[in-house]
Formats: C-alpha cells, structure tokens, sequence
C-alpha cells in the first residue's frame, strides 16, 4: 500500500471513529439515565422516563463534523460549523464533549463515565440542556429552533472575516422556508478579497416530521440546475455505506476546500473580480443513518419514522430495549472509550485543538474577538436649534452623516455594516455613500452608482436576509444597524423573537462573551407612510418587542434630529440588548439643541420647561408625547391652548425611551413611582399622544397612580393614502382633536373653552374640505413653527 | 399579405393601442388634475401639487394585460390577473376603465371625459385611491404592497379551479424576497387534472428603489438554470421595440397557453401523471418603458429612477411641463380616446367581455362564487363527559374527526383545505388522512404514505407559502384552515396584517361579497413546548391580532374538545374575519359535555358553577381562566381551596371568546359593563389565568369597573426543556401559585390560608426535587382530575 494510502486509510479510521463515538453518545443522550458505557445489560431503570429528542438528522451532522475535523486539522483552518436543522443539539454536544470543550466550560460534564452520565441525562431534561444547537452549546451562533436562517447567519459571520470558512448545513426541511430560498442568493453580495467563504452543505435525507421534502423527491438533474442558478457549484456525496462514504466525503472536502482556496488566491492575489462560483456539497444520507432499520415491522432508517425518537416505550418493551442495546452496540464503544469512560487517543488524533476547535472557535462566541467601534463624537453633528421647532430638518439625514462616519472610521478594522431592503437612499441615509457603497458582486453597467464589491452598506429585498446576515455579524463580534420601513419590520417578528431569547440565554452564560446589540432604526413610520396607503402602515412591532425580557429589549422614540444622535450613539455602544430607535425621515421642527437633547435622552423622560405654562406648579394638564409626529401636534396642541386659553396650566412631557413608563421593578429603565408621579401628577388629566397603537401606553403604565386620568391617542388602524396631516386627523392624534381632548378634560373648561372648541371643530372641516380639493396639507399645517406664526389662529385672549 | 398574417397584424394594433390607451392613463393618474385629453396646452395648474405614484413598473404591467386581453378573447380563457410588483395601481386601473369595468362598479368614474379627469385626480389623492392594486381595484385579489406573495397567492387561486389559469407577474424586487423565491416550489403541490393553471411571469425591469435586482444581473443562462431547477420551462421576451416586442409576446402567449392546455389534456384525459414542466415567461423590459428616456441629463428610462415619479415640481418647472406633455402626446391620445373621452371601439374589439374580463372575473371576487361548506353536526363528535373533569381526551383528535368529515363532504364542489408546515399528523388532525392525502406531485417512494396528486392537506415547510396558498383560495370563495406551532405563526405575522387590512377594507366596498374566513388553529401552544425549548415558546401573535381592527378579528381559547368543536363549527361559516383558535393537542381533562360546550361558547365567558363554590352569592375570589392549560390550573387550584379552605365562596370564570373582556363600543362581541361587573364583581379579586403574555388581558380590561383588584398570571419568557408543569410553575400559573395568590388577595386569609401556603411552597420544592430526578412531572400532577382523587393532598377541613 503507498504511503498516502495508508495515510488516508489511518485519516479514514479516526474520522470514522469520532464519528461512531459521536453516534454513540447522541442515541445516549436521547434514551439514557444510568449505564453510559453499557457495563451492564441495558435495563429499564436506565432508560428515561420520557424519552425526548430527534435523532433523524443527528448522524449526518456528526457526520460532517467528524470530516470537518480532519480538514481543519490538515488544513489549519479557522472555521465555524452552522447546523441548520432543528433538534441538532446532541449531534454537537456530543461531538463538544469528544473535543473536551463541552468539559472545559462544564467542568460538570467532565470527559470521563461520570461526566458521560451526566451528558445523557441533563438532554433534554428539566434542568439540564435542550434539543437544539442553543446558545448553552458551545461552538454554536445559530439554534436553529425555528428553521430558515442558518446561509444568512453563515454569510453573515463571514462578511469581513476573510480567513473564516462557515462551514453551513443547510436542512432540506428548512431548505423549504423562504428565507433560506432566497438566502442562497447571499453569494451576490460576499466579496471574495475581503470576505471569508461559506461553504453551504445541503443535507438531504429526505424527510421532515411526517413528509418526504421538496429537494429530495426532485430529479438530480433539477436540483443541480436549481444550485448552479443561485450561482453555485454542486458536489454530490450520496450513499449510506460508511466504508465508501468516508473517502467520498474526504475527496470532495478535499475539492471544494481547495476551490475555495483558488477563488480566494485569484481575488486576493491576481486581482479577479468576477463573481466566483463558489462550491457547495449536496450530501445525500439515510435519515436516521445507522439507526434501527425496522421497529414492530415497519422501516425506519431511511424515512420519517426515525424524525423524533425511533423506539419510544423502552422502559415498557424488553424488545425495544434489544434493539437500543444492539444499536448502541454497533458503534463498538469498547474500540471508543477506555475503561474511565475517556475517549481513546486515536479518536482525536487528527482533530484540531485549541481556539481551531469547532467548539472552541472564538468567533462562535463573538463577544470574544469583539472591538469597540471607533466612533466619531456624535455632538459634532448636531443640527443646530437656535429656539425649539423654529426650524426643520430630516432627522435620519443627520444620523445618515453620523453613520457615514462611523463607517469610515470602521474601514481598518471592518467592524461595521449598515443592512436594509435597498432603502438607505430612500430612507435618508446617503450621506453614507460619500465613503463606501453597496455591497455587489452580479453584473453591473455604467449607470450604476455606489455599487463595490467591498461596500459596506448591505441591500437586498429580503428583511429575513438583511436580518439574519446582521445577527450573523453581531454574534461574531461585529457591529451594525438594521434600517427598515417600520410597517415591513414585522416581516421579520418570528426573527426577533429568536434573537431576543438567543441573547436572554446568553446572557445567563457566564462563558458567552457580550455581543453588540441589534439596533433597528425603523423609519418612513406610520404617520408618513399617507403616500403609500395602508398596507404600509403598521407600528405594532413594538407591541411585539415589549413582550420580550426587560433585560434584552429597548425602544426609543427620539422628537428630534439631535436626540436622534445621542441615541444612535448609546445604541452603538451597547452590548446584548435590542434597540428599537423609531424617527422620521422627512423635514419636522427640530427641538433641541445638542445640550438640551443630551440631557433629555439621558434622562429618558422629561417636562419640557420651554413648552410648559405651569411655571413649576401644579400643572392643569400634562400633554405628553412619544414620537416625532405626536411631538409636533401636542406642541401645535399647546400653542393653541396657551394662546387661546392662557390661564391654563399645561405641562409638556417627551418620552424618548418608552421604557421609563414601565414600573421599575419590571424594567431597568423603569420611572420610580414617586418620579413619575411627579412629572404625570397624582390626579390631573393627562392627554397622551403617542406614536404607535395606544393600547400599548396603557399597558406600560396601568399600575401609576395616575393611570385613570389617562388618556391616550395613537394609531388605531384608521389609515388611507392621503396627506400627511390627515393621518393624524383619521386617528385623532392631530392638534385640533388634542385640544377638544383637553377642554373635555380638565374640569370646568367645558364651558371656557367652548368657543374653541367650536373653532377647532371649523378647522377639522376646512381641513377636510381643503385637502379634497387641493390634494395637500392647508398652508398653515405645512408651515407651523412653535410658536405658532402670528394670524394662524384669532386668539381669544 | 396572407389572411393570418393580416389577422395578427390588425389583432397587434389592437393590443398596442390599448397598452398605448393604458399607459397614457396611467401617466394622467400620477400627474393630472385637469385637462385630461390635453385639449388646451399643459398648464402648472394642471398639475397635482403632490407627485405621488410609481411609473416604473406601470408600463410592462399595462403591455402584460394588453397581451392577456387578446387571448382570452381568442381562446375564451378564465383568467384572472395578479400583480406582484408594488404600487401597480394606476395600470391596473386604468385597464378597468378601458374594460368598463371600472364604471360599473364607480359609475361616479364614467367612462367619458369628465369620468377621466376623475380617474386622474383621485389616485393616490384624499378621499380617493391607493397606488397598490388594492381591494378598491376590481379584479384585483392581491394588493402587493407588501412583495413576496403573488405566486402563493396564484397557487391558492388555481387550486380546484381547474379552468382558471392564474396570470402572476412576479417582480424582480420581489422575487428577491424569501416567500416569493419558495414559493416557485408550489409547482409540486399542483394537480394538472383537478386544479387550474398558473402562468408565472417573471418581469425583469431590473431595478427596485434605489438598485439593480438580483436576477436581472445573472447571466441568462443562471436564470435559467434557477427556474429550470424550480420546475419550469421559462420563455423569454426580451426587447425594448414595441413593434418586435408585441408579436413576440403574442407569439410567446400563444405557445405557453398551447402547453398549457396540453398539459391539462395529458392530466386529464391521457392519464398522465408525471409532474409536467410548467411553462412560465420572462419578460425583460425596461423600468419605465416609453417614458422620458433622461431628465436633467440623466438617464430615466431603463433605470431606477424611473421607479417613482420620473420628474417632480413639474408645476415650478416649464421644462419638465414640457417633458410630460410631449410625453402624454407620444401615447397619440387622439387615436385612442373620441370627443367625448370614451376609448375608440378598435381598441377593444379584441378584448373579453362580461365576466371574461380581468377586471370583472368573478374569481377576483371570490365571495361571488362562494358555495356554504356542507358541513357535518359537529354534535355528532361529542367526546362523552359524564361529569367534568373526570375523563382525559386530545381535544385537536376530536378536530380532526369533525375536519375529516369536513373534507369528505366537500369532495364534490372540492371547496376546502386543509393548511400546514408539515404538522397534520403531529397535530393530532391525522383522522382526516382516512378521506384524503397530501397534495403531492413531486417523486413518490413505495414507502411514503398519504401523498397524492389531489390530496387536500397541503404541508409545505414554509408558512408563509401555507398561509400565501389559503388567502388566494379564500379570496377566490373557498374554504379552509391553517394548523400552525403557536410560536412559529409569527412567521407570517406580516400577512396576517396584510389580509386584515385587506379584509377590513373590503368591508366597505359594496360590491366586494364577503368571503370565507381566515381560520387559524394554534395548537402545539406554549404551555406544551416543554420539550422543544425556549424557542419555541411564544403565545405572541394574539397581541398582534387584536392590534387589528374590531370588525375583523376573533380569538378563541376553548378550553376542551367539545368547546374546540363548537368554537370550529362556528368559525368555518362566519365569512370576513380572522379567527385566531388556541387549542392544546395533549391529553387534557375534558369539562363540558356538547350542550354545555355550546352554551357556554354562545356565551363567551361563564361561570362555571359546577367549579364554583359562591352558591349565587358574592363570591370572595374570582377564579378566571383562558386557555386550556391555565383551565386545568385554575380548576386545580380551586379544588385545594375548596378542600382546605371549604367557608371560601370561590367563583370559577372561563372566557372562551377573548374578544367579550373588552368594552362594548370597542368590540361586538364585548360585554356591557354591567354584565361585566355581575360576572366578574365590583370589587373582590379577581385571579386570572391566562394563556398568552398577562400583560393583553389588562389591556383589554382596564376600563372595567374592577379592573384594579385584576391579577393576572400567563407566559412571562421563562420557559426552556423541562416539563409540562414545571413550564406552568417557571411562570406561576401554576395550582399551588394560584392559590398562593388567592391567600394574598382574599382579604383576611393571610392569616387562615398559612398553613395551606406552607402547603403550596412546600409542594413547589417536591416538584422542583421530582422533576429534577425522574424528568416527568409527578404522578399527582400527571393524573389529576377535578375533583381530585381522595388522597393526593390532606385536607385541613
């Protein structure tokens, strides 16, 4: 036999070795308490009361792990393992523990028969860990509890990792999810010179919970015509026996890796910049591979009976106990484990060790390798407010330049990316293209503008894929921002939830490192959306953001451009929350100047002297506002009542961070009671306008002491396409409805502000009147300024 | 020239002039106020003050209904027309007051001059219509203002309608989108011989807002390649040349319909049961054809700027005035429109008439065709409860019995299906599996079960397809029902928000006839992830409903089998809602027999006096519950305060209808205050056990007399793998946590419920020891029944 041979024949033993070891200690894992090595006959009392988990998929992910083992050993590489499929989780913990990573962050779980008891029985066990690759397994960025994500997380995590490979097992149950369908796409937008690879391995074994899947029951041919249309290079490894699979899957690692490398060397090296055809692997395998082949005569291995547990009852059946003995027992474990219940060397021979683990990669725990951002002072951007609202000024445009400098600072240690359904123009945000472009790697033509192939501003028609390349970034250690219509973010809910519990459970795992937060800028938000009608107008996803632990989430609802900057700013140093920053983008009176805003933002909440005419007494009312768009009718509000009615003690509030409403034992960020009761009073009405839907408000606050004299307005799905005033009029939020809210209010004004009440009444009309006949806002709307320009109104006083 | 020859030259005339009438149209909707046949030279005055609207995508749109109308008319199709791209309302439309239809149904917009200057003016104008083509818009069934759905949406259309062919225009934005790129897959779920045709056509104008889109810069062949492995045969039309492009396309049309046909001829009455290639075309045209080819110097036609409005401030600028006009002029309008603004009779000659027009298809207004479902007395599915409480059943099985009947009383008008991501059998709807199968026309094995060309269970692993299938059938008059995880709904939550929008609207449109509701099962809920994890724990898309308007929305918790059968019968006949089911599919005690499940779900909320222990008095506490799981706790908790604390008057509540705890002007279905207040008190605790986030139920009460002495208990994000009711414990909704609370609520009890406190926290460590060393819950908990059997907890009575 030649040398390389034998060498590969050696290579093929340990592979397969890891790899019955990894077998052996998932099917443990599901069934046993007690017997880990199987000294002893199996017996009932070994066997869990409540047998849990997915064995079905389990084989082929050990499978490639064991053979991206060897490749990373051979190669010295610096690669990730993505695992697509749900319920993957003892595949990985088992194969954590065979590295002895799953030991060094669990000492517990020790890499020894006790320790090996200890993993079979914490699996799926209450207080012990879950069935999928969650953050509790070392090694993971990505659950995969809800299905559809793993290409964009994977290309996510190798945008600016250019040494990275994510190695991605892509499930062919998900692969029917539309995100994923579209994320293959996500190769038009990786450069190859500054970008690491992501090697997609589409795992077909051919079923789902109950059902053949789509892929699998499609002809060879159209599926390697489905691949090459994304753009890539199919390699097949198809069979279920072992002796030929090992060297198959060695050979077109083998391949693939080294193709990878040629298209690195040809981008980096001799200047290439045609998009490649990066190779893939589809690997065919029986699901439930070297499972049970027929349980009570019907078969198993090879179809969608071994999804879940194949044998359930195992205490009850002494046949079923024969056939897990017997399973168990082919994977030879006297050949796996010595007699402390250790693995045997030769196992791990040809393993990596150390940070080039799988387990162990540090970008798999991105807290790790992250840096700070540079960022510029974000007072340097400042609009500058000579009064409060005498000027306008689009408030994301000034964010746009804020960013485009957080850019350009970020272009050495490529740590951060702007992400967003290609609307960074549309949404104000250009500036950003004076120092970078739009990440592009397809055809382009002379007309283009601001597309590279190393740009840095990520835009493809996808929220699930702009979302879930940004987690991929963030959960390696890099920073950003997801910029998005507000009504489209909810195309993304299911997302957020799982990054929101990803992050909750993280954050209990003293061996995760803190990762920079997901900040969303939602703009182009309900109140502006009267151009595109009401389809596009929804601001429910922050009712879906408050749902989740006070310890992840953060809203923010900033009036004005400078307010807009001191949050961005604190968003973009924070670590593991969700941010919500929610701003408009077209021109509005700006408030604040920098000073001002600073403190206001810091504060969270705050009486706005300058607006108010209680002159630090007990004020009649308290009108208060949360939103850029409630800002301005409850200040166009209040100048009509302190002209028209002077006497009257109004009280300005803006709310920046929604959070200060909640009591503060329910959020961190929650107004003590006795600080909210000094700003909203103990009895006084308070007339709330508020951005999104107005249920939310009184949700956040039904505990105050104030909560009865209450009353909100908000967006209560009374929307159309029309002018940007009217959406306020069709939702009671505009000035004119504040100030009738207000007289109906405060008692005794029935009667002293009847008259303008009349008046505001009038104005509702002519408004309705003017803009049927004009198609626009009447003159005096479009051009208020606080205060108001002398005449608008007659003032009664 | 030959007699064909001059046939097809004169049918091109045709069909040029009405895609000349339709594009000149559509450029008046987004520009003209006045002067709609351009009788007197363009003025500013002419001109909309506010530009708004999308020419890009308008022009191809107008050419693909052009095409449409001429073969229909020919071969006397029943077609219908979906538009995928955003804002394609002006064509659309304009196309409607060419067919007449327009008129019809808004004989305001007359088809006559002074009917087209109110076609103009009113789009995207107050008090008129949206951009997108929006249930305002006849033929339409698909708004498009979000991207993504059309080919489901076309799918839901064709199936079982075996004469239809659904015309989709896929746009190139969208098709970046996760949802439309599966959706292509929805090729293998179609059934040549029993369900209708979709003719995809994919438009490449190559831009979105701002960018190139993917797919029109790949290399053809890629595209190709891709639609090729989605299952189709594509035909493309490429060109700018209208007098190439038409015969082009007529040619095209005229051969996929050929195939069309042949392959409905194969299916049907060949026997032919391979799944055929369907044909689709791709139409490359540029954004914005035969508008102005630059602007300013630069370029318009053929890039992204023509996406919008290709010039602004056309009122301040001579120039662009003289760009529009001379652009309206190119259309010739004097050869399209007569003296009195109707369209000449040559351009329509060659259209469909009657119901035959898209705009007047009545499968675009599905209500029309809708035939009621036969459906079977789901009395005859009781599950026999001889006393409540006592006997344990899977309330989804009894489901399925009744939907199994359901299915095969529909076999002959083929009227409804049922919906879900691969779940039917793990849902425990499985009986329906003895009348039909899967709907499956991909490969087939000897040993794949229930997978059948015309089955009526449609599983794909994509929710947002399952829910894109059943709108499109439902919009077309049909009915059915998706079965979903509870947590994973969220998926579609933007859907869901589409269709409620577009429900809601609909309503108040008179000649749009109500269609069949959106019928949502949740099952797989919460309460009973405790295997599957953290993940999928999220009872959340209930807030997202009832953010949705009163007219449309409906939830239901039933909270047994019977109840589920009731709440189901009722659901599947009402027509324009959203009702959201959540029913466990676990055994679970069974409460109320059928006569008692209809009483109390007529009613919506009950006392159950059965549980109660208020003989008609005051009670001391008001025990309430919603759900299935929060159900067994309360009446688990009531029980131990019965037996210990026997003088306690305990009422039991429980709300199967969410929608009667809010107030009456804000809810049908909501209570008065004053039936409120006798059910749930003036003034005594009241103790609520709820299955989603707590924080809804006050939202939805706290405008109720008590709702200040309200204490709720639901899901608070603490979840993870353990067991059923360690689940309910980790969020202390659980018995002994109730009556913890009682003991702090009831005043005077502190004191006289010690020891019984003592009792509960004791209990709550023994679970916590139990569960951590057998991994199941206790065998109290497991085999409680109500009353609860003598001897599991010492009575202190």
């Amino acid at each position: 036999m030649p040398e390389n041979k034998a060498m590969q024949q050696n290579d093929i033993k340990a592979i397969d070795g890891f790899w019955r070891a990894a077998n052996y200690l998932s099917v443990g894992q599901i069934y046993l308490l007690n017997n880990p090595l199987l000294r002893e006959p199996l017996a009932p009392a070994d066997i869990k009361p409540r047998l849990l988990g997915h064995w079905g998929t389990t084989p082929g992910l050990n499978f490639i792990y064991a053979h991206m083992n060897h490749q990373i050993a051979a190669r010295d590489l610096d690669a990730i393992y993505l695992t697509g499929p749900g319920h993957g989780g003892p595949g990985l913990v088992a194969s954590a523990w065979l590295d002895g990573t799953y030991s060094e962050v669990y000492p517990d779980v020790s890499r020894d028969e006790a320790g090996m008891q200890r993993l079979f029985k914490q699996f799926s066990f209450p207080g012990g860990i879950p069935s999928h690759v969650a953050p509790e397994t070392p090694g993971s960025i990505h659950e995969g509890g809800e299905l559809g994500y793993v290409l964009s997380h994977a290309f996510g995590a190798a945008f600016d990792n250019p040494d990275l490979v994510a190695c991605a097992v892509v499930g062919d149950g998900e692969a029917e999810t539309g995100p994923l369908a579209t994320s293959w796409h996500s190769n038009k937008f990786l450069d190859p010179a500054h970008d690491g690879a992501v090697l997609p391995i589409l795992h077909l074994n051919g079923y789902k919970i109950a059902n053949p899947t789509v892929l699998a029951r499609i002809p060879e041919e159209e599926l390697e015509a489905l691949l090459r249309g994304y753009g890539y290079q199919p390699h097949f490894v198809t069979g279920d026996d072992p002796e030929r699979m090992h060297p198959a899957m060695v050979e077109t690692l083998d391949r693939v890796l080294d193709e990878i490398d040629a298209i690195q060397q040809r981008a980096r090296h001799d200047g290439d910049t045609t998009r490649p055809r990066w190779p893939m692997i589809v690997l065919r395998t029986p699901k439930g591979w070297t499972g049970p082949e027929e349980v009570d005569g019907k078969p198993v291995e090879g179809t969608w009976r071994s999804h879940q547990v194949p044998m359930k009852d195992v205490r009850e059946h002494a046949a079923y106990l024969e056939i897990l003995e017997s399973w168990m027992k082919s994977y030879r474990p006297e050949e796996l484990f010595d007699e402390q219940g250790q693995p045997f060397d030769w196992l791990t021979t040809r393993t990596p060790t150390g940070a080039r683990r799988l387990s162990a990669n540090p970008h798999a725990n991105g807290g790790l390798l992250c840096r700070p951002l540079d960022l510029p002072d974000f007072r340097d951007y400042a609009i500058p407010v000579e009064a409060p609202g005498q000027t306008k000024a689009e408030s994301t445009r000034a964010m746009g330049r804020f960013l485009r400098d957080v850019i350009e600072r970020s272009h050495e240690l490529r740590n951060f990316r702007l992400f967003g359904p290609d609307e960074t123009a549309s949404n104000r945000l250009d500036d950003v293209f004076a120092v970078t472009d739009r990440a592009w790697n397809a055809e382009t033509l002379p007309t283009d503008e601001h597309l590279a192939r190393g740009g840095r501003v990520m835009e493809i028609l996808s929220e699930h894929t702009c979302q879930g390349w940004l987690e991929g970034y963030l959960l390696t250690g890099r920073h950003g921002l997801f910029a998005c219509y507000e009504a489209f973010i909810h195309i993304i809910d299911s997302m957020f939830n799982q990054h929101a519990k990803w992050l909750d459970t993280s954050q209990d795992i003293p061996w995760r490192a803190p990762i920079p937060s997901l900040n969303y800028l939602l703009t182009s938000h309900v109140w502006r959306q009267d151009h595109n009608g009401f389809s596009h107008q929804d601001p429910g996803f922050i009712d879906l953001v408050v749902n989740k632990k006070a310890s992840v989430v953060r809203v923010y609802f900033p009036p004005d451009a400078n307010c807009l900057l001191s949050v961005t700013d604190h968003c973009l140093k924070s670590r593991d929350y969700i941010n919500v920053i929610v701003a408009g983008k077209q021109p509005q009176p700006q408030y604040l100047d920098m000073d001002a805003a600073i403190k206001h933002c810091t504060a969270g909440v705050s009486i706005w002297e300058w607006a108010s005419s209680d002159d630090g007494l007990e004020p009649d009312v308290v009108m208060t506002c949360a939103g850029d768009v409630p800002t301005e009718e409850v200040l166009a509000a209040t100048d009509l009542l302190r002209r028209h009615l002077p006497e009257l003690r109004v009280r300005v509030v803006n709310v920046v961070d929604l959070m200060k409403l909640q009591p503060e034992n329910e959020h961190p960020h929650g107004l003590s009671d006795s600080a909210f009761d000094s700003i909203f009073t103990l009895d006084r009405p308070v007339v709330f306008a508020y951005h999104g839907y107005p249920w939310l408000i009184h949700r956040l606050t039904y505990r105050r002491t104030n909560h009865h004299n209450l009353h909100v307005r908000g967006y209560k799905e009374e929307g159309t396409t029309t002018t940007p005033f009217d959406m306020a009029v069709k939702n009671q939020i505009d000035r004119y409805h504040l100030v009738i809210d207000v007289i109906e209010r405060v008692p005794g004004l029935k009667v002293r502000g009847a008259h303008l009440r009349q008046q505001m009444e009038q104005r509702l009309i002519e408004h309705e009147q003017y803009i049927r006949e004009h198609g626009e806002d009447m003159p005096e709307i479009r051009d208020w300024r606080w205060p108001s320009l002398p005449g608008n109104v007659t003032s009664d006083a």
